[in-house]
Order: C-alpha cells, then sequence, then structure tokens
C-alpha cells in the first residue's frame, strides 16, 4: 500500500490550527528555533529488517497479521513508516533473514522511499539449515579454528552485501560466551575472538567502521566474550581507527549508568552508535523511551554536548538505529512510538541551556544544573517535533493517522492474516 | 526569617503575564480544570524533621551552613517551604531527634506557619548516649526480651509525644535484620517482632493507623526483618485494621515494579502512604523526580485511578511523606525540586483520560495505553502547579525566590556559619 | 536401552574400596549416621518432562541427539536417571507436551522403572496450533471471559490427565503480565486471576494441593500478575488450604533473599516446594548448584530447620522438582549434575548442629553462627550422598558410569542423532 | 597481650591426632602436595589499619570493646592475627587515619611481629578537622584547581610516609562522582583526574606501584568518576606501566562476572591485586566467602591458572588486601575468618586439575569442566590449609584458639571497654 499525498494532507489540514497554536507558544520561547527544527529535520534513526515482524521470547511466539514476507515487503514498511515520521529514512539489515539476492533492484527500491543502508549486521549466533559447523559454542571465540573461519568468511560476505547496497558500516554482534564456570578459559576466547576481528577488520574497505556491540548476558548465562564497554573498547582499540564500540540501552547490568558511557566512549573517539530500545529489567526490547524517558534524554543530552564539543554532525557522524522487539505491539506503530520517543528525548536536549548548565556545574551546583536539565525534559516538545516533520512532508501524527487510514488492514489484505516476517 | 507578603507579591507580578500566558495555553485543553487546580491546592506533603540539615553517608558528612539547631527552627525552615510553595504543610517528626519538649509551644508555632502533624516516628536502629540496651542486634525483634521491651516503650513513648500535637499515625522502621548467614532464625525474628508489634498496636488511641515499613536491605546486609511489601502485610494483616504497609520509593531490590505493589496494596485496603524520594542503585534518598520521574508518574497514575475506585480522598486518607538525604545540596532547595515534582506527577495523573485508559486496557491496546499514559506525562504542567501555588498565595517560582531573596545567606546570619541539625 | 544389573556391580567394585575408606573417613565424625542416610535414601526429586531435551533461548536453539520422542521415552531417560542415582524416582508431566494418551500403559510404564508422578504442570503460556482463542494478552487474568474460561478448562482437564496417573497436586504457572506501563490494570488482572483460580480449585480433588508459582518477570517485561511470593501468598490465601505457593529459584529479583522467603512460607504453612535450577542474572534456567551452592544449602538449612520445627516429612511433604533448561550441555548430564548438587545440600544441611545454631542465634554470636554454617557446608558429603545410594543399588559416581558406557550414544543408535523432544 | 609459644604448642597438641587424620586422607589424593603447602605457607593477606574496630553504617555505629586506640595497638593486633594464621604478615595503612608518626619505632614494631607495609591508602573522601580545602564535590576531579591541588599533595604526602615504611605501591580509591544528573561534566571529570593522577605519577618511587580502584556507587548515587573496570584500566593505559587497576569485590553492579574482569586485567599485564570482602546487596564489606564462597573459588581459579601462564609470583606479583567492615562481628575474629575464607579457596584452586580443564575447555565440555572445578571446590581442604599454619608455627584453629584463650577480654582489660578506634 502506498500513503497518499492527498491523505496526508487533509490528515493535517485537520489538524493544523491546533497545531500552529501549540507550535507558536512553544517555538516562542526558543532562541535557535531554526537550528533546532533543521536539526530535528536531519536526523534519521535506523529501522532494523528484523523490527517489521512481531518477536518472541522462549516461551513462544504470538503472531502478528499482514507482515512483510520478505525483503521488498520490509522495505515498503520502512516506506510507510517514513512517510509518516520523515525520520526514519535508514534500514539495517540483518544477514542472513534478509538477503539482497538483486542489490541493484533492492537499492532502487529503497531510493524510492528515500531509504539508505546504514550498518549490516553479521548472524553467528544461530545455526543456518545449510551451515556446515555449527555455533553451538560461539563463533569468533571458538576453540576449533575451523568454526572461527567459517565465522569470519561470513561476516566477509555481509560486508560485500553491504558494498553492493551502500552501507558503510558492519555491525557485529556476538553471543559467544559460556553457561557454566569453567566452560571457557577467557583469555582463550579474548585472544581468539582478537584474531578473528582482525581478519575481519583487514576486509573492511576504507571508507568502513566496523561496529563492535557488547552485552552482559543473554543467551549465555554465565560469561559473554565481549561482555560490557570495557571489553568492547579494549578490542576497538587494538583493532584499529576504523573501530567502533556500539551501544546497545538493553545490554547493561542493573543500575548502569549508560550516560556516562557513551560520554566516555566520545571522549574517547570511539563511540559507533546505538541500538535504542527500552527495558525495565534485562535486555527487554521495549519500545524506546516507554520505561525511562528520563534516562533517553540524558544519554541525548550527553551525546548532543559531546558530539558539539567535537564538532561532529549529529545526523551522520554515529549511528542510529533501533533493536526492539515487538511481542504484544503492532510492529509498524511500535516503530513509530520508538522514533517519536528518540526525537522528543533529542530535541529537549537541543533546549538544553549548555552554557548555563557548564556554569552551574563549575560551581557544583547540583540544583541549578537540575533545573537546567529539568527544565527542557519537562517542556513539552511534541509541537517542535511535529513542525519538523510537517517541514518534511510528513504527518502530524503518524500513529494517529496509521489508525485512521487503517494501515494494517490493507497490509492484511496484501498479505495475509498468518504471515511470519523472514527471520522470526 | 519571613517571608514578606510584599516580596512575594513584587516576585510573583514580574512574573504574572508569562505565567498567565503559559497557564491558559495550558488550561484550555483540560476539561476539569477547577477539580485538578483544587486537588493541587489541597494535596500537602510532609517535610520530615530531618530532612532540614545535610546528611551523609557512611564514608562521611559534609555539613551546610545555617541549618536548623532544633526542632523551632526545623519549623521554621518548614514554615518557609510552605510559605513558598504551600504544599508543605505537614512535619514528620522523628524521636529521640526531635522531642517536643513543650508540646503546646510547639504546637503553636507549627499552627502559625499553617502546619500540622503528620506520622510521628519511632527510632529503635540506633543507640541514644542514655539508653539502657543496645539495639546492635535489633529492637522489636530482639532475642532479649528485655530489649525488645524497651524498644515497644520507646515506640509507646512517641505515641504519646505524637498524641500532645496532633498526630494520627507512628511510623515504624526497624533496622532489625541479619549481616550474615546464620545470624538470625527466620521465624523466631519474625514472631518476635510480631509480638511487640501487638503490644504497640494494643496503645494505639483509637483513631491512629500504624504504618509498618519495609526495607530490602541496609543497614543490614543479608536479611531484615521487615524485608519486602509481602512481609510488612502479613505484619499488617494479622495486626489488624489499623496497621497498614508503608511503601519508601528507595526500600526495594532492583528493578521492582513499584506501582504494581501500590495498586495491589490499595486493592487491599492496606496502604499507609508514601516516603517519597529517588534512587539510581539502593536507598539512594535522592531528590524525589531526579532519576526517575516516569515511575513517580506511572506510580501516581495508580494511586489516582486506586483511590478513585474506592472513593478515598486524595489529600487526607493516606499519608503523603518526603524522605531524603541532602548531601551536596541545600536541604530546603532539595525539598523545593522533591514538593515540585510531586505536584507534578500528581498534575499529570490527574489529567489521564481513565476512561479512554480502560477502554484500550480492555482491548489489550499497549499501543493506545501507552499513548494515553505518555500524553499526560509529556504535557508540561508546570503553569498548573504554579497556578495552584499561586492561587493558594504562594509563590510562582520558589527556587528562584529563595534564590532571589538569598533566604540561605539569611539564615546564615541568624544561626551561624556551622551549624549541625539536631539528629545528624 | 536398559542399565544392567551386573554394570552397576562392575562399575561399584571397581571404586569399591576408594569409596569405602572416604566414607569410613566422613562418617566417623557423624553422631547420626544412619538417619541421615535413611533420609538421603527415601529424598526424591522429580524430573519435569520437559527436561529430557535441549532447551533453547529466543536467539535460537542447538538440538542434541538421541533426544526422547515421546512421552514413553522421556519416562524411560528418568528410569535411566534413577536407576543411576536413586534419586529421581518422579516425573513432573507439562500438558499439553506429554499428554498421557493411554494413562495405564503410562502408569505401568512408570511403575517399573520405580517413577512415580509428582505434580502435573499446565500451560496457558503458549498457543496450541488447535486452540481456539490466544493468550498473547494471559489467560487466567485475561480481560476476555471466553479466554479466562478456556483456560480454566485446560487447567481442569490438566487435573484429570493427574488423576488417571496417580499424581496429587497441579503447578500453575502463568506468564501473565504486560510489556508496558498503562497495559494492564493490576488491580483487574489480580481479581480476574483470582476468580479463575477458585474455579480452577473447586475442581481439585480432595487429597489435591494447588501450587501457585510466581516469577519477577519474562516473558512479560513490565509486570507479572503472581509477580512475587506475596503475591503468590495472597492469592494461596484467598484461595484456601488447599493452595500453596511454589518456589523456583531463579524467579526472583536482583539478589533476593530466597532462604528467608522460603522461612516465612514454611512458617505460614504455605510453602509448595521447589523448582531448582541455578543463575546469575535471571531466570537463567542453569544446573542446580552451578553458580551459587552456598545459597542452595543456606536454603536447605532452613528447610531442615522449618520442616523439622513442623514435624513435617522431608521427603513427603513438600514437591521437590528440578526445572532447568539444557543449552550446552546433554541434558541427562546436566539433570544427573543438578541432583547431585541437591543431594550435596540436603546432606550438608543435615549435618548442621541444629543446637549449637540456635544458642549462637540466641547470643547473638554472629561469628561462631557462620562457624557451624560453613563447617557443615565445608565438609566433603559426597561419600555420604554415595553411600546412600550405593543402599539404593545406584552407582557411585553416576555421571562417570553414564560416559564410560557410552549411554548417549546408545540412545543415538536406538532414536537417531536428530531428534527433538515434544515440547521443544 | 602476647600470644605464647607454650600456648600454641598446647592448643595444637590437642588437636593433633585428629588433624593429623583428616591431613593424611586429604593429603594422600593430592600429587603435587608440598608444592601446595609451600605457596599456601607464602601467601599472605594485608590487613588494613582501618579494619581492626567496629564499623558502622550510615544509621549508626556500635562499637566493641577494648579497640586498638593508635596505630602501635593496631600493628600489635595484626600481630596477633599473624601469630595465629600465620598468613597475616602485611599491613596496609590509611592515611590520615593511621599517620607513623615515628616511622623507624612503627617499622621496628612490625618487623618484631614479622609484619611487613602493604601498599599506603590516602583519603580524599572525606574532610579533615584542619583541612584548608573541601572535598564535597570531590578530589582529583574536583572543578577547582586549588582542591585538585591539594588532593594531589595529599596523595604525594602518603608516598612519602609510605617509603619511610617500606610500602612499595599506593591505592588511591576516590569517592569523587556526582549524586545527579547534570552536576558533573563527565568528560571533564575524567580529563582533570588523569591531570591529578599524572602529577602523583610522576612522584611515585621507581619500584612503586599505582594501584587504581573503581566502584560503580556510594558515596555517590548517580556516577562515580572511576566507575568500573573499564574506566580504571583507560586511566592505568594513560598513566603508564607503574598504572594497575585494583579490584574490590563489593564495588560492582548486580550480577557482574568479576572473575571474568580478573582475567582480562591479568591478561592486560595490569591487575595489581584486590580488596577482599563478600556482599549481597552492594558494598557491603562482609566477611570474605561468608556469602558466595564459590564466586571467591572462581577467582582464585582464574588468579592461579592466569598468574601461572604469565610465570608470576602467587605470593609477590600481586597485592592482597582484605577490606571489611565488622559491624557485628569482633573484628578480630572477622578478619580470621576472612583469612582462612581466602586461604581455602586458594587453596581449592590449587587443586584444580589445569590439564584436564583445559583438554575440557577444548571439547567445550560444559559437564566436564564443571565436574573439575566442583570436584576441587568440595573438596575438604582446611586440613591443608591447617597444616601450612602449622607448619609456619600458627594455631591449628585460629577462632578456637582466639576464643579459648580470651583474646578480646585480655584485650579490654588493657585498653578499656569504651574505644573507637582511629579514623572510625
Amino acid at each position: 500500500m502506498n500513503i497518499e499525498k492527498f491523505q496526508i494532507a487533509e490528515f493535517n489540514n485537520a489538524r493544523q490550527s491546533d497545531h500552529q497554536r501549540s507550535f507558536e507558544y512553544t517555538a516562542e520561547k526558543i532562541p535557535n528555533l531554526n537550528d533546532i527544527l533543521q536539526k530535528l529535520q536531519d536526523f534519521q534513526v535506523a529501522i532494523p529488517s528484523w523490527a517489521l515482524g512481531t518477536g518472541g521470547t522462549r516461551f513462544g511466539r504470538f503472531s502478528g497479521s499482514g507482515e512483510p514476507r520478505n525483503l521488498e515487503e520490509k522495505i515498503a514498511d520502512i516506506g510507510l513508516l517514513h512517510a509518516l515520521n520523515k525520520s526514519s529514512g535508514a534500514i539495517s539489515l540483518h544477514i542472513p533473514w534478509d538477503i539482497p539476492e538483486n542489490a541493484a533492484a533492492i537499492k532502487a527500491l529503497a531510493a524510492q522511499h528515500d531509504i539508505r543502508f546504514d550498518a549490516v549486521n553479521s548472524n553467528t549466533f544461530q545455526d543456518q539449515p545449510d551451515q556446515a559447523l555449527s555455533y553451538k559454542f560461539g563463533s569468533l571465540h571458538h576453540t576449533d579454528k575451523a568454526v572461527r573461519k567459517q565465522a569470519i568468511e561470513h561476516n566477509i560476505e555481509v560486508i560485500r552485501y553491504g558494498m553492493e547496497l551502500g552501507s558503510e558500516s558492519l555491525t557485529v554482534w556476538l553471543s559467544d560466551g559460556s553457561c557454566f564456570p569453567g566452560q571457557l578459559n577467557f583469555r582463550g576466547a579474548f585472544k581468539r575472538t582478537l584474531e578473528s576481528l582482525q581478519e575481519i577488520y583487514a576486509a573492511l574497505p576504507d571508507a568502513w567502521k566496523l561496529y563492535i556491540e557488547y552485552k552482559a548476558y543473554e543467551p549465555n548465562f554465565y560469561s559473554t566474550t565481549i561482555g560490557d564497554w570495557g571489553q568492547s573498547l579494549l578490542f576497538a582499540s587494538k583493532l584499529g581507527p576504523k573501530a567502533y564500540t556500539l551501544v546497545d540501552l538493553g545490554h547493561h547490568l542493573p543500575n548502569a549508568n549508560i550516560e556516562q558511557i557513551v560520554a566516555l566512549l566520545l571522549m574517547e573517539g570511539k563511540l559507533a552508535g546505538f541500538h535504542f530500545n527500552d527495558s525495565k529489567y534485562g535486555d527487554d526490547d521495549l519500545t524506546v523511551g516507554s520505561i525511562n524517558p528520563y534516562q533517553l534524554f540524558l544519554i541525548f543530552n550527553e551525546l548532543v554536548e559531546g558530539m558539539d564539543a567535537r564538532g561532529m554532525n549529529h545526523a551522520n557522524d554515529l549511528g542510529w538505529m533501533i533493536d526492539a522487539s515487538h511481542n504484544v505491539k503492532d510492529p509498524l506503530e511500535d516503530l513509530l512510538q520508538s522514533v517519536e520517543a528518540i526525537m522528543i528525548a533529542y530535541a529537549q536536549a537541543l533546549l538544553v541551556d549548555t552554557k548555563a548548565l557548564q556554569q552551574a556545574q563549575l560551581n557544583n551546583d547540583a540544583v541549578a544544573a537540575q533545573e537546567i536539565l529539568q527544565h527542557a525534559f519537562r517542556t513539552d516538545v511534541r509541537p517542535l517535533v511535529a513542525q519538523a516533520r510537517l517541514l518534511s512532508g510528513g504527518v502530524a501524527d503518524p500513529v494517529a493517522f496509521y489508525r485512521q487510514f487503517k494501515v494494517r488492514e490493507q497490509l492484511i489484505k496484501e498479505r495475509g492474516l498468518k504471515t511470519v516476517a523472514t527471520g522470526l
């Protein structure tokens, strides 16, 4: 299905006067309004190809309906999102769940939807039907050199797919680890992983980056070989200037101060970017901003301040991706909510009075620092985000549009009631 | 020092047109505006007498200046807060840190400031200089009957002090527990505690309530005898209809769903009320709303919905108290920020479209439910809170007033640079 | 395959003198030796029918080989375990994964292996292919009465299956909960669950017990409707004397003091029994005793002391079950290790000098209490456990036997290399 | 008081035959017995000067009796411990709590007790009475250069004290951090800390090491400037070859895999050593091995394997220190239990069949790996530890001796009932 221009116009018109009033009220207090609106328009969040279908847990999976059956339909889904919010103009592909058999055609299709290809993702945490050797006991850290070789070659193959599509980064997330004390020699595992990553690194094209993701636990429940930011940074430092640390918000131990980690990685010039989601207990992969939106804001506060300090470009110099799992929501609605939460947090961070904050910090004035941050956070920035969206041709209220125009019902008609997205 | 009416008027006048514009913009979208404003005006948060001085940790304490040196000065401090925010019209006394030697005079002083006496707090977690028996190994759960007797009598004495002042509830927080496996027989500790509480319960005046606080850990680091809401509820149920469970937000294990606990205690008719604060790791006793304001809103959402379902009076039927420790902030500024955060969360909860939420819940529509809650949370309700405050005679922006009129500097002049609040 | 008596004899003979020396050394310091050996012989741990195949995580599953393809083969597997360790003489069935089509034949088969039927388990956390209504949004707590009815009837059907086999208890574990704030009305969910449980309770035969399991999180990641022991106990209390709380060691928030929970449930006469496993992060379902064996010992210490105080029979008055998931181990080897860890912890707990401990507790002598507990824990009780096993006709070293006689290789020959246990 | 040789002889003689029987039984299964005994004899754990008095929490402190009133008495206390267990032949001094006014005399006193001086500890987390500038908002990270300078000079002064006594390492633990979002610029704090550490590093004598301790939280409750091992390693790497990371077991987020951190720091040649203690919730500072002795064993397993792989000397190449707080135990008894737990874990680790473990790891045989580790852990090694102690002239059972000879009662006679150790 396609979102028609006239539908958008009609929908927006009905909300125009309300929006105008809210926007004017909000805007009049903002000195650098146009700069903020431009930054909001420029900011694009990549949608992972695996997030368009209903996820599941080890206890089961409750499928949705009208889900995309192939890569083309996944791109179409992201096209729908982007048509509505104008902030989802990128896709992050997962290989082998979504192999672009015909790269040229896939590229053309994506271009139609104004979608570029963000980081490509390898998968050595599952066995594929035709796979020679098993990843049951790991991949890049495996004690068996042949398994490592297979995993290295898979990653190099993923780079090739990415090159065909115009990606410029490879995300490596390893589930490699152990479930029981004694199962693994930690040093050995680290060294073998490093050697494997060095071979992958050597195969990276010049302009590419290697994103090294870390995760505290799951699916291994005793140790993970790239378990925290310290380990990821150690790998990235040993590998070289094209290697960076990727932060997935759900991949930490309880109570971790993620914003501090982000600030330090930025300081070291080693922050790759993000897998956004939210969580209450572990890697819950919930909608971004659904559990602790203030933490999300604090992370964006560090990002804005830290990137500005290094003269970085907000939109392009880091990888912005969602990685969530939609077990009880319509995946497209969930993604609309996630992107909205990200844009809101980013807008709030842009509102922070940096100079006043720096002054408060110099004075160790924790009260004033909190007032400054919470003033930005308590400000209702939704009219700003909507204005940026409208300026880019999107809709005033994406979720409302999606429901009013019965998008899912259309997709079910086109694709059927019982569909399972590839890779799920 | 006193806040003069003309100072307030002058301060508010300078902000009047800005406030008016913000208030009108916010108010026009709210159907039950007057009801909400009235509720905000009625809502009073008790200030604990121990929160008016700078706290500390086991690693040290960095005193503030101009801190209250006695109960009279503590009441004066709360009077200042209340004059500014009109939402702090109650005090929660801690015995023996703040013994009202002359109850009539103290009552009169409090009345001057429009302050009533909320729950009185006993202390059997420290040894006082003149104390016969030590609480090193517990109080109400102690293996030695004489220690239990001493602790019971102290609680009964605290009730007497409370009666003289017009309090109607006793909060019992026990640090009783153990630091090492084997140190304690859990069943024995529970039974002895129950017997002790029964004696205290028997001494409660008719109109009084007994608030039983729980805490997961600290200062005991292996077990706490009233360690979670389940244990507190078990005690409250065995004691009788005047016994309730008190929730301190910082007294839980990591990731606990506190709002669910609140909802269930309300359902059982056994919720006493709150000790408000915020935390990232443990019982950090930080400013309310400084770490996770969305959680605070979710708790108030349960409170509003649950109290309304039972026909309860928001302002009077539960105990609303702050329990924080101000290690790096001016205690009065910290309390102003805490009360503001509470009022904001309450106002947001009052904005929730309950009917729409119930409909979404019936439909298992998690997307709509989130939209409804986050709409309320994302609304900037500060103008509503300010309006309620202004209607009650308070100031538009309490922290700004406090700083502009150099309140702390005045207090230092009156009390001295080096003061230590009693009990600290 | 069958373990032959002569194989056992041969295996044990080769180890006899070593064992005898170790046993004598260990035994001579134990006053109540025969009582302890008898208790160890009597103690039987039920094996869940779902634990005989390789488990998995949401990220994938790496199948094992020679796994049981049906209920008969599962019983045969447990028969193997029991022949080796003489402590696995019970099975806990999961419906509908393991429906006993011909109850009489299944009963006879189990009897051949000296296996009785422990608690039967219902499953309303997954949708079965032929199921009319979905459990996507819960079962016993569902807002739709028809879904609740379906789930209630399933539970009653499970009771019927259990009655045919001689079970006397039903375990209800609900995944019912919510993933997002607002999705669920907590009170409504509690009340609907209670009503549903009341209907199931009404269908319980006289001698039966209802085991109500709780879990903090997963597969729902915001709230679980029976989320902690307090909630489970609330349900059990409202339901009546046949309802009890079941403790799964992995179902708690980080750092929970499980042994205290166990002691209090025993005190209240409401402890159903256990799902044993171990974990480092969440519900990791690792081999019992593989992460924190001291905690397991502390739990058994509470059990022995608490059951003795109530005059309970260790072997029969509570339900002893394993609930683990074997992702990287041979499931049968894993279960042998789990049962061994349980027997060791139980034996250590039986060694505790209760009188001396009580005296230390009376004196608040934490040093002595620790010495007493750690003396028992540091004692190498493996010779005692082995002796009890040998007296019952088992083997000296079950894992060694299993490997020496190549049991898995035999099973692969019989069943094939690629098998998937039902329900996985 | 002094422990007399004849008292030791008498005490040991009474236990000799029992010990001999246990030792022989244990020893006969150990191939490299003498090597293990020698290593156990060589291993010395430093006692921190602040651990000889009763600790406390922010809720209060319950003093003990007969506690040391000055450094001389603290050394005497450690002398008592060492006379009993022959494994406490080192002291770790805290400045300014224990300033050695007369270094020569203090050195001579320590030498009498066969005690050497391990790492010296600076303190910039508290304000001392005569201190010019406050550490309320940090020390080495402070925004005010003058405060940083004061803190740097204090550290250099501590080095000087250490040089006089023969110490060769400085432990820096900073409480520097923040309690509220916004209070601190993380990058700025890191950079200022680095500069400060560089000045201290420059003042280190050639043979000295700088130990950089990290801690997740407390006494700051939002961020800590050296918060985890990754941050500490970053500092240590930037500083140079004499800077190392110190691991305090209680300074981690919940569920952290400490043994993996230890293995990786060893791999990087950057492990300084340990502050041993145990904990259930946070930095509980409980007796070593009192909560999770298996974790302690797993850490020692990594240490033994990793040090052997690098050809390191177990006794000398890392710093072994206790850092616990004794709130409800006699400090000396607590320390005896802590050292015993360390020796037991070390002995168990020495028993691990490394070759068999490596083979199991190569085969990804998690079952065998667990059997190997748990065989070592389940072995009762107390007779080995006792034998090493006896060979060194210590007593068979230190806690029993301490009680039998009423050591505390003697100390109370000498020092008085009400004493408070310096620094507490």
